[in-house]
């Protein structure tokens, strides 16, 4: 089945939004299975848009159109669709009768510009917006099934989950699986996979990685008994599945265990505990945090010792370490993550280099300290180490994370 | 002058690229005065990249195409374009040997693929890559200028701007002035702007709005006399221009002042610290930061009043400014920043729903606390707590911000 996404809205092609729905189509027609072979993005302009609906009807099995179907005069994909395909219009008052009714709730006048929403292409069903006003539009233009959907991403995502993805055939019959891994290179994934999956099922796998994380899709259709065993092959480098967050599997155990959590960054400055805090309930399990950016902060707040910090530097698995004891101790939280490094670009001196981090954690008595050397820019930099950091604690309370010191 | 953007990557058509090449480009290109008037991403398909270059060429001025350039068997960009383009072969031994160099520095051996990229179309130029292995290339296709770059997000933007964008005959003469703005709605700023600028130079300006702020870009031409006139009617809610971050504003100031600065969060759990600490050098002037989510640790940490928590609750002008307060004391900065609120999706007590939010300022011996319902889900919420409580600090060392308590 060939797919394609165009995306309508001179916005667009200036990069003005910031939501894509470009990306987040695709991600979903992915995932289901018919990934789009073209992408496309117009602007405003009624030519473009009729002559590319043409042509996209033309070369394949489904065009799934976003923006340009609102009541002000720059949206034109309504009458551009009239214009491509056959140009005879159907009335439909109840698209206007139903936005009229949204309007009075808010006790607001109607624009008249909504009256043009009535105008549809000949023989087009109606796809209920139950987020705003414009509704989606579905019609058949030869083999093609062309859907018509608002740019607003709230108002597009809702009609895409509820309408349009049950009438595409293939369906849940190809939803991928996903699996949320963290702590090996996308090149030891495949290395660790490739056993239990064989060529043709590895030609299939997609795996994207970002500092967070790699998302590993596996291919359609895979047999349950095959993924099992493969999963078996990614040890505990593999923490969830779907959309997981790190953070919000650390989080989760941390409930389950009835453990408390404190936080001492230095490198990090914050981004540790706000990972944590962007977990809804996180108040359940984390108690506090302490950004100790300066020497002196780290020994007044968490008594790091002067002569550690003296002798090691502040960025060093002694003093790392007793930064997690110290907020242990401050706070009295059962477990705490400690973070110290070089995010650069400055700060670098002999045999320590940007991107020199160690993490601490404190936990059961003992404290346990990695050093890494990290990749990217400064804000790389610290959000590896922050993830690395919260993995290390995940996979302690899984039983499995070696200890150091 | 008519351009346009092809992107090719099966992975961009599976919305699996993190960093968008595409809205990078059309933002760079919109500001110099020549948005895009099509995007195309396309698969690493030979037929469908040849296709769409022979289009692309015929009905634009300028194309640049990103991706499939590199050493494996699905890049097959630069084959593409040999096809499109005449067919004929320049062999350029130079762009092997410089790769092979880059690979010996590393002690290592260059794969083999990388021998294939020394065939180019012939008569391209070679935009040298200072980031990565492949180079760019640069051709013309009848009136048209085909730059064909990396899809590595990094190798891409140092050579588009290096290399390409000064051969793009508007150059700075189209280049738009972007205003940074924080504190007014979209139309607030168009409200603003209308007196200065009337309607044609109305008609040309975008308006990009974020959580972190928003980015306001200028008619391409506009003279200097009007554009500084209009800058007056945005008053002190102009807070830099270009690229500029308000936490890079705020940290300049503090620094120029000689301020330190610590931070008491419970609401934004560390991310107001970990913006502050995101920008280089902020060690300057950044002393500490706590992160006090629980109430025990509010009063135990910053010394908040159990009393005032007991009358008031944590959410509350009373206590958020009894943390800026106690974030003073405890580390002896100039000037505290202090969030506390309710996050969502729970939390919500009559009387203060999700949304509601505190943010406090401690300096010269004067508290501020400012109440505010911020829209959004959790992480919205929060980082508008954290950059409007950055421009209370802003607006306070301007001499502008109005102090309430």
């Amino acid at each position: 089945m060939r797919t394609e996404i165009i995306t309508v809205g001179d916005e667009v092609l200036r990069g003005e939004t910031v939501e894509n729905n470009t990306v987040w189509l695709s991600r979903s027609m992915t995932s289901e299975g018919i990934p789009p072979s073209r992408q496309t993005a117009l602007p405003d302009d009624m030519g473009s848009i009729r002559d590319e609906l043409c042509a996209a009807a033309a070369r394949s099995d489904v065009v799934v159109v976003t923006g340009g179907l609102g009541p002000t005069v720059d949206d034109v994909t309504r009458q551009a669709a009239i214009d491509a395909f056959g140009g005879k219009v159907d009335v439909r008052e109840e698209i206007v009768a139903g936005i009229e009714r949204r309007f009075k709730e808010l006790d607001l006048p109607m624009p008249g510009g909504y009256r043009d929403l009535a105008r549809i292409p000949a023989g087009a069903d109606v796809l209920a917006n139950n987020v705003g006003a414009a509704p989606g539009l579905a019609l058949k233009a030869g083999g093609c099934a062309v859907f018509l959907l608002p740019g607003v991403p709230a108002e597009m995502k809702d009609i895409f989950e509820r309408l349009v993805l049950p009438r595409l055939a293939s369906g849940a019959r190809y939803r991928r699986k996903v699996w949320r891994v963290y702590g090996l290179m996308e090149t030891a994934v495949e290395e660790r996979l490739a056993p239990f999956l064989g060529n043709e099922l590895m030609g299939g796998l997609s795996i994207i990685s970002s500092p967070s994380g790699i998302s590993v899709y596996l291919p359609a259709g895979i047999d349950e008994g095959t993924a099992a065993r493969a999963a078996g092959g990614l040890g505990d480098h593999l923490f969830g599945e779907g959309r997981d967050r790190l953070e919000e599997v650390v989080v989760g155990m941390l409930r389950d265990r009835g453990l408390t959590l404190a936080t001492a960054e230095s490198l990090t400055g914050g981004m540790l505990a706000s990972m944590i805090v962007s977990v809804p309930g996180a108040s359940e399990t984390f108690l506090e945090g302490y950004v100790t950016y300066s020497d002196e902060s780290k020994i007044r707040v968490l008594g790091v010792d002067e002569g550690a910090i003296e002798a090691s530097g502040a960025v060093s698995g002694e003093v790392c370490g007793q930064m997690a004891e110290g907020a242990v101790r401050v706070s009295g939280a059962d477990v705490a993550l400690s973070t110290t490094g070089i995010a650069g670009p400055g700060g670098a001196v002999p045999g320590k280099p940007v991107g020199l981090c160690w993490m601490g954690l404190a936990y059961e008595g003992a404290t346990e300290c990695r050093e890494r050397k990290m990749a990217g820019d400064r804000g790389m930099i610290r959000l590896r180490t922050a993830s690395t950091c919260l993995d290390m604690l995940r996979r302690r309370m899984l039983g499995t994370g070696r200890r150091e010191s």
